[in-house]
């Protein structure tokens, strides 16, 4: 499959980047496609040391990111979502999946939605009707998913209105170190997913754990 | 300590009392005080059989629970809580453990808060304010409670805004089974947390799991 990546020299895109790259072909989108590319390089080359020598992983704009993408993941801080989309053509029947979460702080972090009630449902209303949303990868950690040394070993829930669209995304989701996916049912649930994000950087904050992850069972 | 359940003969009321007696002396409290005194003998006789044989545990009234608890859980339907709590006085300086969880039903579950944004933060709202309390127990199901056999092992994310109540309420936690209690910070996040109950319940609806609980970590 091949997976575009908005905003992927920032953020969780390099760790994402990384992550899908052992069994997928990867187009890292950045607003700068020099430094796309040159993530890019580094990423083979490492793949390369460890064996892996026919990882496929090109730089790019954005806008190619969605273009060459089956799936286009948004890996963009909540704050620039709407400039970013809105710079941006050609989401029609894509899947999109989205891990943004709006969050704000004060002493403690807190879920600081749009007026539609989570950044996947302003997703959908943003983009054209035939694109396909899924909320996914919501509550890993930048800092884990760069340590690509560690595994992953949590509960990924995976939320959207398209059934199919949402099968083939817990089934990425699947392929990545020890994932878990978890069905959480139509988007609208994005909003109880999004808000965990503050939650778990809360009790990483008040329980002093590091990076801390969630699993259902 | 001694810890006195309002609706402790319904829902999670009879498993917390149960797992809760080996170590408090615990105060059953319902609507209908004959119920409460049977379920606390029924409950004393199955402990003294394991070889438990001074449990503290006495049947009451709601009101007698509120009195006699130095802590008191709202072990109610949200449906119920407002006209439970318009009958009962007494909560001045109590610490008062809420694991309401306001949830509604379409094709999924899904949270439906009061106004002020938790159910939590009502109860805030309608109790005198010297009373201090805490949410915790929210993410626990009843079936989960009641059997006895089965040990817990979950995070418990525990709200407050008065931090000695959180402690102690976290130290209660950790006495039952295999509970870790974790800071989750002041209680305006419990609208996190009790939201966390409809997706946990449409995460084994759209999964076919059971019982479903959750672990940060």
């Amino acid at each position: 499959m091949r997976i575009g990546i908005v905003g992927g020299t920032g953020d969780i895109g390099e760790g994402l980047a990384h992550r899908l790259s052992h069994e997928h072909e990867i187009i890292i989108g950045s607003r700068e496609k020099d430094k796309a590319c040159t993530m890019s390089k580094s990423l083979t080359d490492n793949l390369a040391e460890k064996g892996v020598l026919d990882a496929k992983c090109a730089g790019a704009t954005n806008q190619e990111a969605v273009d060459n993408g089956d799936i286009v993941i948004l890996s963009v801080n909540y704050k620039h979502l709407e400039s970013t989309l809105a710079g941006l053509t050609g989401f029609e029947d894509k899947i999109v999946i989205t891990p943004v979460n709006p969050i704000s702080k004060k002493d403690h972090f807190y879920f600081d939605p749009p007026a539609e009630g989570s950044a996947a449902l302003e997703i959908k209303r943003l983009l054209p009707e035939s694109s396909r949303i899924v909320a996914a990868f919501n509550n890993i950690s930048a800092q884990k998913w760069k340590r690509l040394s560690e595994k992953l070993d949590y509960s990924v829930v995976v939320c959207s209105d398209d059934e199919d669209a949402k099968k083939t995304v817990m089934e990425l989701v699947n392929s990545i170190s020890e994932l878990k996916a978890l069905d959480g049912g139509p988007l609208e649930m994005s909003s109880v997913v999004e808000s965990l994000t503050p939650l778990i950087l809360n009790i990483a904050k008040y329980n002093n754990m590091k990076d801390v992850g969630i699993k259902f069972f």
